[in-house]
């Protein structure tokens, strides 16, 4: 059991792990940052989230920097960006479909490792899986002298919150099996391309702003 | 007295939770973000001071992630800024002195929390204490993409810092009861609302700034 | 052998603190920060670093919040950088240096720290060293809301990455000595000062930048 757990949750990582790569280096392909602040945004885009998640569980070091699979798809991911950047700008729908993958992966992955570790309630799982989800994406963006998509965009966290409330209802009844996981990390992914199609937002405030101080 | 501690330490944290929700909500608001990007940013100025401080002190996971009360106080700031922005922005005033009163209360409660953890020296819980009280609010103009107004503004974190020395002091003389930590929060609150009144400001680089580099 | 290792360590350290300290000072000055803004930030750039590194090896509270030496090393930049901040601009060329110094001196002293704490692997550990190097100079760049130099600027990160790779190649081999340490040290500040001396860079994305999304 244990071991369909890790290999799913590895799966997961790897997946989310790469596509946040490939958006970490757009970003810095954008803002014309050389060879190596690609890599750098494209790792911090691919690997932050698992790096506050394990921070945030005690579980340090954390994956993010002593995996080398996990090392090796975020570096993958900042060269093929780096290389192939046009070619992966035209495909920006492509990788908007990558990008909403990668956000059900995380926030299952990062779910399932907080409310398997001892010590860590429930309330807490989902808002670290949350965090895992968006947090790689928001580090990408403070680096990149950027207000947070996540702030600003459609539906952007709701999707995933949905998907760790999931994992961790299933966990406390004790049926978080495999098919549990990526149902919802596939469940999150449709919401949130359902979300993108539709333009979907949450609500703004009504009011048209006035100066307020 | 451990009890009294805690109650007296909750206390404080929801006071300051809450207030701090109100001025990341209204940050947010500001910036035209949407109804989740609000609770965010409310939620990230209310919980980030004390989140750090866990992380510091090793006490993971941090309350402000596993603590519903913190948690419902956070979110309850934000939709009351996200509802009635207009009447909270215009009371600007009022939102300064309940700002002020989450400073001290942030800066009792984190180096309170420091100094009663074994292996965390006195400077250490200064420190702490500071960052409790002043991370808030640097996390919440981060990631709203402007300079923190600690940087910037009138004498904000040196009341916390009197605080904290307070708390710690005290605590080394063995003399830290309940009411030693609601006096150390008052002073901080009314010396930071004498700042603001009187418009001091910690000095500046005297001579004017030439091109430096 | 381990009071050789730390007594090298901690002048390593305090080298690295009092520099950074240095250029977080100037950069709050060019932005006109208060006497408190211009301790804040030499502090952050001076400290941040080994913070995070701390953080990411479970070693809490980090030294740079519990060890006086350091908090003075760095609130004595600080306070250099705010008296004396023309002359110290005037001497830019004299400041790339000290960098390059503190560059050198944090990638080794936090890689050394990070091999040497139970559990790290050595890939985190070159990471962690890394990290050590560059973090600090990022966090001084995000409070000040501006892009992080790492990422823009000529090889910064590759030569921290080298001196934090001989010195992990070298703990594995059971060859971790104190001139070993010196060494790397002085590889690293060298070859950031060629860097530096010969405007290298990082070859950047090749073909000119379209609006890519």
């Amino acid at each position: 059991m244990v071991t369909t757990f890790q290999s799913a949750q590895l799966a997961l990582d790897l997946v989310g792990v790469f596509v946040f790569a490939l958006s970490g280096g757009l970003v810095a392909v954008k803002k014309r940052f050389d060879l190596f602040g690609v890599l750098v945004l494209a790792c911090a885009a691919a690997l932050g989230g698992g790096i506050v998640r394990d921070i945030l569980i005690g579980a340090v070091p954390p994956v993010g920097i002593s995996d080398w699979r996990l090392l090796a798809a975020a570096a993958l991911g900042g060269l093929v960006t780096f290389v192939y950047h046009p070619e992966v700008g035209r495909i920006t729908r492509f990788v908007r479909v990558l990008d909403a993958a990668g956000l059900g992966a995380f926030a299952v992955s990062g779910s399932v490792k907080a409310i398997t570790t001892p010590g860590v309630s429930p309330i807490a799982a989902v808002i670290v899986g949350l965090t895992t989800a968006v947090g790689g994406g928001v580090i990408r963006d403070l680096l990149a002298d950027q207000v947070p998509e996540v702030l600003r965009r459609e539906l952007y966290a709701v999707p995933a919150a949905i998907g760790a409330v999931i994992v961790v209802v299933a966990a406390q009844l004790g049926a978080l099996q495999d098919w549990v996981m990526w149902t919802a990390a596939a469940l999150v992914f449709i919401i949130r391309l359902v979300a993108v199609h539709l333009d979907l937002n949450a609500p703004r405030p009504l009011r048209p702003s006035r100066p307020l101080s």
